[in-house]
C-alpha cells in the first residue's frame, strides 16, 4: 500500500498500544473523557497499532527475555510512515526505549513519563513526596524516580518484598483479567507507600489504574494516573496544533 | 510506505472504529474480556482505524447529512491493504453499508448484526421476542428487525415517541460523555420494550452498552450486548484460523 503524508492524516494521534491490550482500551476511553466534545466528530481521530505480542518489557529489562525494541520500532515506523500528527505509547515501562523510538520517527512523541511528572507539578504543586507503583522492569531502570528527581520531587518506592508480594502479582492479575484480586494486592502496596511518607501515589504502569478505578474514584487526590496524564498531554498537543496563532495558551 | 501482506500481519484483527470513540474503547476492552489469556502476548493483536470524524450515520440515513461511505471505504481499504486477517466495525448503524465495504476488501468481515442474532439463538434459544434499541438511522432502514425475522425471531421496537424522548437523546448523551444521564433515559426505553413483550433487549447501538454497564451487570440475562457479540465472533474467527486441521469445533 502507499500512504502519502498529508494534512488529512496529520489529524490522527498514533497510539503504539497493546501493552497490555486492556490498558490501551483504558487509554482510549480516557482520551475521550478529557475532551470537551459533544459529538463523535469533535473527538480526536486515532490510529492504534495494538500489537500485544511485543515481548515482555520487564522480562527484557531483567535479562530474562528478548528485547521488545524491534517490535516497538516496527509499530512506531508504521505509525510514522502513515503520517500521524504525533505518537504516544500507553505503556510506562516501554519508555525505557524512548530515545531509540524518537530517533526512528519524524513524528513528535508525547512522552508519558514527562506528561505524568509535569501533571503532578501542575495539579498538585505542594506535593514533594511521590509514591511510585511500576513494574519491576521500570523500577530496575529507575524510570520514574529519576524523572521525579529532575523535577525536584522525592520518590517513595516499594520494598523488594512489596514488589514481590503485591505489585508484580497485581499487574499480572490485570493482564489475566482478574481485576478484583489485582485491586486487593495493589491497594496494599499503595497503603504501605503512604505509611512511608508518600503524599500521593503515581500509578506508573498502565495496568494499575485499570484495577484501581474504584480506589481512584473514592480518593481522587491520592492517586496520579499516568494514563490520564498521557491522555491530557495528547489532547493538549493537538489543541495547540489546532489553535490559531496568537490564541491564549491552553 | 509499503506494507506487504504476510502471515505476520494476518494475525491482526482490523477494527474500523471511532463510531463513536468510546464505543471503540469498549469493544477493545470486551475483546480482552472474551479471551482466556493469562498474558499480553496471548491476546489478539489489533490495528484500529479510529476516525471519529466519519460523517454521522443517522443523519445520512435521514437524508440530513453527507454519506459516511467514502470515509468508511478509506478506513476499510487502509486496513485491508495492511493485510489484517479480518475486519470488524463496532458500529451497528454503519452496517447498512456492509455490502459496499465487503466488495472493497479482500479480507473477510466479521458482521456485527449476524454475530448478534446468532448469539441470541445460541445463548438464549428459547427466546422469541427481542426488544431492539438502535439509532433512529438503523431503525429507519430496518437493520435489526430484518435480521431477526430471517432468524425466525420477532422484533419489538420503540414507538416514535420513545425514540424521540429516550433512545436518541440517550445515545447523544453517551457521545457527550454524560453516561449517568444517558443510562436513565435508556433504561426507560428498555422497560417499555419489556412491557410490550420483549423477552430480552438487544443493545444494537455501540453507545448503549457503554451507558448500561450497570444495568447489564444487574440483569445479565435481560440484555444482548451487540458489542460483546462482535468481540466473541472476532475471537472465534481467529481461534478457528489458528486451530489445527481436525481439531474440534470451537
Amino acid at each position: 500500500m502507499n500512504v502519502q503524508k498529508t494534512p488529512a492524516v496529520a489529524r490522527f494521534l498514533g497510539v503504539l498500544g497493546g501493552m497490555g491490550p486492556l490498558a490501551t482500551a483504558d487509554f482510549l476511553a480516557k482520551l475521550v473523557a478529557v475532551r470537551p466534545a459533544q459529538s463523535d466528530q469533535a473527538h480526536l481521530p486515532v490510529l492504534v497499532w495494538g500489537d500485544c505480542e511485543v515481548p515482555d518489557r520487564t522480562a527484557a529489562l531483567a535479562g530474562l527475555g528478548p528485547s521488545p525494541l524491534p517490535a516497538l520500532l516496527a509499530g512506531a515506523r508504521f505509525l510514522d510512515a502513515f503520517g500521524v500528527g504525533a505518537i504516544c505509547m500507553p505503556c510506562n515501562t516501554a519508555h525505557y526505549w524512548m530515545d531509540e523510538l524518537r530517533q526512528a520517527c519524524e513524528a513528535p512523541w508525547i512522552d508519558m513519563i514527562q506528561a505524568c511528572v509535569s501533571g503532578i507539578r501542575q495539579v498538585q504543586p505542594a506535593v514533594r513526596s511521590v509514591g511510585v507503583l511500576t513494574t519491576a522492569g521500570a523500577a530496575a531502570v529507575d524510570l520514574y524516580p529519576r524523572a521525579l528527581r529532575h523535577a525536584g520531587l522525592h520518590a517513595v518506592t516499594p520494598t523488594p518484598q512489596a514488589m514481590a508480594r503485591w505489585v508484580t502479582p497485581g499487574i499480572e492479575l490485570v493482564k489475566a483479567h482478574r481485576l478484583t484480586e489485582a485491586a486487593q494486592l495493589l491497594v496494599c502496596a499503595a497503603d504501605e507507600l503512604r505509611e512511608c511518607g508518600a503524599e500521593v501515589t503515581l500509578l506508573g504502569c498502565t495496568e494499575i489504574p485499570v484495577a484501581l478505578a474504584s480506589a481512584m474514584a473514592a480518593e481522587p487526590q491520592r492517586f496520579i494516573d499516568a494514563t490520564s496524564a498521557l491522555a491530557w498531554a495528547a489532547h493538549a498537543h493537538f489543541e495547540a496544533q489546532a489553535r490559531p496563532v496568537g490564541a491564549p495558551a491552553w
